[in-house]
């Protein structure tokens, strides 16, 4: 076996009408040892029986996706907010993983156009979170989005500004590393400083994700590729990251139609084939 | 009169339906005393005819789109695209503009997945281009497109990437500032050094387009908006463009199929009143 293969994760959005149970159980068929839940699809299996299914079966959880959407319109608005993010931490020390990835949030709704200040909503919004992730083993992965999504869902949008942010933080928290990144390919492929910004990101680099742009695009949310599929150089992505020194998990995360609607089985096979083809 | 509305210029890609004699006639008519217009427009108006029609209307000419998409396979097709460029430089001296917009390219169709080597033929193209501009008295305005467009439109990607290369193709042209930058909103508006970028790019500014992002945005290319029905802080990003010393036009540029719809003389309208609330 492709020694890469041991490091794969399935992000159970790859396989979308799948819940947990399917998503864990195809894993174990197919002996992919490491699984990235979504919280609404935890919350439908349970809680408690996400957290023992994994374990029986050996596999270990790369992350919880998502935690963050800090901005909002109102003070009452933002500490909801908060406490959902609480709620997702504890569910992330409970289904025994320390990640809980951030998709930060877009400007708040209700006509905000104020960037400046609905980026400063989020440095607030994960300081406040640090001390409480603490106590719960639990690391705030900041993935910074692709500026397609600086409208509606994070306003952080370069690897860059989202190390900015964990040094930021990372010094707040008093030397504990509780604030890092997670770099998604799909993100961050097109920026000019894309390798400075991984070489930079290695002491608090806490997830790596995989997947390919298609060219063009065929939808705004949807149009995620399977590796291979698109133009991201994949490979010299993934040695970077290596050579930054991360050796965890490579999720999978695909949010692609198309995908969604061939048999899970065969979702990961093809996963399994292009991440040897493509990211190894 | 709003004193901004001086400033307004109609980009021809807003009124697709409009070929340059009714879109010149509507500049007319409305009080708009500028227009960008499109090569194929011109091309299907006739070169001779278009400018002669926007002289006797007294329009100036702010811009001509496009030249540009320089990545190429073989050196074969990138000499082909520099020949188109030439031809564009042609037609924008004898319309009577000293503004050619580039909109570089994606990466090399089939296949290509360096972007540090398309990047490079972007500027080895423009590099190349300079002296036949020069001789035609048109600049290059390169245009950075939104991050969302490096597959396919363009490998320069923000304005710091855009400047970088004006700052290092500007020294090549030995003091004459032959290569500047066209600062649209719509594909800089979300990045966290965009007023730096526009302090910076201020000796070489050749142009300024405004529309708005819509969030969540509906379609990867039809998907711009109307200024006020998006999420831009755009007298925001005017005042920084204006302070950095630009006084020329201000073109707007829309693609969205539903304005297209529209009676041109009703989007014109429309623009001068949005224009006025969110711009000026």
């Amino acid at each position: 076996m492709n020694a890469g293969l041991a490091r794969l994760s399935l992000n159970q959005a790859t396989t979308q009408r799948w819940g947990v149970k399917e998503a864990a159980e195809g894993c174990a068929r197919a002996g992919v040892a490491a699984i990235g839940l979504w919280r609404e699809k935890v919350a439908a299996y349970g809680l408690k029986a996400s957290a023992e299914l994994v374990r029986e079966l050996g596999l270990s959880v790369s992350s919880l996706c998502r935690g963050g959407f800090f901005p909002a319109a109102t003070a009452a608005g933002r500490r909801a907010n908060l406490d959902e993010n609480r709620r997702a931490i504890e569910e992330a020390a409970a289904l025994g993983t320390d990640i809980l990835v951030l998709v930060c949030g877009g400007l708040p709704e209700g006509g905000g156009r104020d960037l400046a200040s609905a980026r400063q909503m989020v440095a607030d919004g994960i300081a406040e979170l640090i001390p409480f992730a603490a106590e719960h083993g639990v690391k705030l992965g900041i993935e910074p989005l692709h500026p397609m999504f600086a409208g509606d869902r994070s306003v952080i949008v370069s690897l860059g500004q989202a190390n900015d942010l964990a040094e930021s933080l990372g010094a707040e928290s008093l030397g504990a590393q509780q604030v890092g990144v997670v770099i998604d390919v799909y993100h961050v492929w097109w920026d000019p400083q894309v390798y400075r910004e991984i070489a930079r990101a290695a002491p608090y680099t806490l997830g790596f994700h995989v997947n390919d742009w298609l060219a063009p695009p065929p939808d705004v949310l949807m149009g995620r590729g399977m590796m291979g599929d698109g133009v991201i150089e994949l490979r010299r992505l993934r040695r970077a990251v290596d050579e930054a020194g991360y050796t965890g998990p490579i999720e999978v995360e695909i949010f692609n139609r198309d995908l969604w609607d061939l048999p899970g089985d065969e979702v990961l096979a093809l996963t399994k084939a292009r991440f040897a083809e493509h990211v190894f």
